[in-house]
């Protein structure tokens, strides 16, 4: 039976990826020299930080501007180390609350003392829609603003045409779309992403942060770890580094580029997506319901109506070979992740499987 | 040619870990389903968290008193975390200053806010004894002394026998020695180990805290991955875990138990380092400088006197399939790891290397 990983991550990965690291682990059964063996100040190491930190300016448009770092903890360590080392100055964030992970943002903002301050909620529409910036917001009085631009458990999703506009400072957790599809670097202070998703295994992530503005901040009273200069000089070997992980990343960047760059991965997730929400919006059984030009291309996020019902078509996918197909635990329905790794075949199984059920109902 | 890992970390793996890593990518290589590909709220992967804490309980004979939490970010990390929760009190810490480790602690407590006092230092004679604990030690204006087992870098090692007896708290960086020798786990109220030496892959971090000085804690104003509590809340998935990681750790926890647990370790360790140090301290080539008492069992440092003829020796045995010899960037000469891992034949390879360079010098 072919199976499919819908996992909203940590979830499916290039099976040539998979196949390279099956290879290594071959190749160094006895050698006690295996990729997770090594030291990371191993000249074997440096060069894959260095390749991987070089693959991912490639792709993703990165200019000198900005510093990348490879860090440890995901996303959630990155929401007390960006108020840690950007919100020095006014002590107060403005946030988009687009869904769950930009609320946990502002939750570890405040309790490292910050104000953070909810400019627009989309909460009581159940994050549906995406909240847009006040015509009258004013970015002088905030360090910076928060957004997620692709929210995981709710499907939505601020595109590139999307992005709030804003003269004052922008950062964005990327954790689900980055390299899913196109952004411009430049309107953005601070990028961040777990590696969970479209970058490789958990246990790596990803800072991108603009070089100007970090030189401007005071982080005295930060702890050696948080602060991400010292990271950045070191690269990414401040402490020992997560080696696996970025070892992964790495040959997870190779195929990306391989395969065409993020040009190509965001033509293959519009399709993939299209393909799925083009059946959901005509069938009657099923509901997509995030509004269509906030539509996540890499979690799909759907329902029959009938959370019970929707468990027990879940269980019954698993059955069928198609994996992790549940809703976040705290919403319910159905989310299938349709990340880059994720081939196209993945999609039209799920489709066929929801037929058949929606037919059988 | 057999090859040889010396590596002070991350170093050598079990080889039986390392097939069965190899055995889980080929299985998985086209489910779309391996270890790097599952959630971490799967059943699979929280049955390995509850094995892995289970069966270091089990070596270690951790009670119930002690919370045991699997983490990202090394004990570098570790270094902010302990004071962060610890020094609440009289943000004032006692070190016994015995290397290069202790020192980075000491920095990162001080750029948190903390004083950190130094009660003795063997700085002076290059780390090369251990420093004693000061008879008139009040330990009652300290929240807590922090001490290193092993330091990875020096060699130099306060076994069970030879820990400072304090009736005050104390803190234990166990990252280079964990697993590798009996200690009691009562005499210490944390204890921390960055995996990359005795427990398996870079990219996991152990913490066993003594639950009822943790409930004495206000922790206000700490960010929340930074809090021992929530990780211990949520049984160490407070966030993403660093799943590969922590799959690889359980799977070298059962190789130490199938080998005959902490005691075989030790007696294998005792062994290996004899062996070592009995050839070094006959030799008239090569120097052993640690004092005997203080030896350490895993890091093994010596020197012919001549840095520079280190160096060409070390570059000689990589020729021979002997890696990794070099010692720490900052002190130069050999260091040979001997951890868990490193077969009994590695030690005598690297002792009939020696000789014969010696016989030949």
């Amino acid at each position: 039976m072919t199976t499919y990983n819908f996992s909203a991550g940590p979830g499916v990965m290039p099976e040539e990826v998979i196949t390279q690291i099956k290879q290594e682990f071959e190749k160094n059964e006895q050698t006690h020299m295996s990729i997770i063996e090594i030291s990371h100040r191993s000249k074997q190491f440096q060069t894959i930080v260095t390749d991987a930190e070089n693959k991912l300016r490639q792709l993703m448009h990165i200019s000198d501007e900005y510093a990348v770092v490879f860090l440890q903890g995901g996303g959630s360590t990155q929401f007390e180390m960006i108020p840690l080392n950007f919100a020095t100055n006014h002590h107060e964030i403005a946030l988009l609350d687009s869904g769950n992970f930009a609320q946990k943002a502002a939750e570890a903002a405040r309790e490292l003392g910050n104000k953070v301050t909810t400019l627009n909620s989309t909460k009581n529409i159940h994050y549906q829609k995406l909240p847009l910036l006040p015509d009258d917001f004013d970015p002088m009085t905030y360090d910076y603003l928060h957004i997620v631009t692709n929210n995981t458990i709710e499907g939505v999703t601020s595109h590139q045409n999307n992005l709030p506009k804003t003269t004052g400072r922008l950062v964005a957790d990327m954790s689900s779309n980055i390299l899913a599809e196109p952004y411009n670097i430049s309107d953005f202070d601070a990028i961040f992403a777990g590696g969970q998703k479209n970058l490789g295994p958990a246990g790596v992530t990803v800072a991108i942060i603009k070089k100007s503005w970090l030189a401007e901040q005071d982080v005295t009273g930060v702890g050696p770890m948080m602060r991400y200069q010292n990271h950045i000089d070191k690269q990414s070997m401040y402490n020992t580094s997560p080696v696996f992980a970025i070892y992964a990343l790495n040959l997870v960047l190779d195929w990306v580029i391989q395969q065409g760059g993020v040009t190509e991965m965001y033509r293959r997730n519009l399709e993939k997506s299209k393909r799925l929400y083009a059946y959901l919006d005509q069938s009657e059984f099923y509901t997509a319901p995030v509004e269509a030009s906030a539509r996540s291309l890499t979690n799909i996020v759907f329902t029959t109506g009938d959370l019970e019902k929707d468990k027990v078509i879940a269980k019954q996918a698993t059955e069928e070979g198609l994996f992790n197909l549940s809703g976040h635990r705290s919403v319910g329905g159905f989310r299938a992740s349709l990340y880059n790794a994720q081939p196209m075949s993945a999609v039209d199984a799920l489709i066929a499987f929801l037929q058949k059920v929606e037919q059988q109902a």
